[in-house]
């Protein structure tokens, strides 16, 4: 399911927001409820709450929910996937400057 | 630069949807020109055109205009940083999973 091309989209969307990739970075140190994702950004909670849900979305975050207090967390498997599908491209193109030599050339 | 969250909100953007991903894919694989990216795309040229300028101005492509053709190649270094984000954060993560002894817990 995390190679399947609709994923992958909601994967880098997700990515492609400063305030979504500060969530991330946060919950690479441990997981957090969603006032604790929200504290550091200049936003209501309300306007936080979409982010945690676009990241669940993708795979990249599951959440639960105990009492009235959301649990985000990392899906370790759905980072890996994102930077899998980009690090197998960039070694395809090292290994061709390899072949040709260019390596060196291009860095 | 590649660091910039601006730029990163750029990369992660233009990796975000299939026909970009696409021409990704196959410009890790050696430089084409834009019509060589279309080809495969059930999409008219003109519609092609956009994702190019975006991979461009995202940084994870850069292209060089030869008279009338207009041939894109990999930025490698790009690649790499929006592969590095990602990395970081996965790594840190894990790190925290085999500090708490949960690695094989949650694998």
């Amino acid at each position: 399911m995390l190679h399947d091309p609709a994923q992958l989209d909601l994967m880098f969307q997700a990515l492609a927001v400063p305030a979504r990739r500060q969530m991330v970075d946060r919950l690479s140190r441990g997981p957090a409820s969603v006032s604790q994702l929200a504290k550091p950004l200049a936003m209501s909670l309300s306007a936080v709450v979409q982010h945690p849900n676009l990241l669940e979305a993708s795979g990249l975050v599951r959440t639960q929910k105990i009492g009235r207090v959301r649990t985000c967390q990392i899906e370790r498997k759905a980072l890996r996937a994102a930077e899998h599908w980009i690090n197998e491209r960039r070694l395809s193109w090292e290994r061709r400057l390899d072949r040709r030599g260019d390596f060196l050339a291009e860095s």
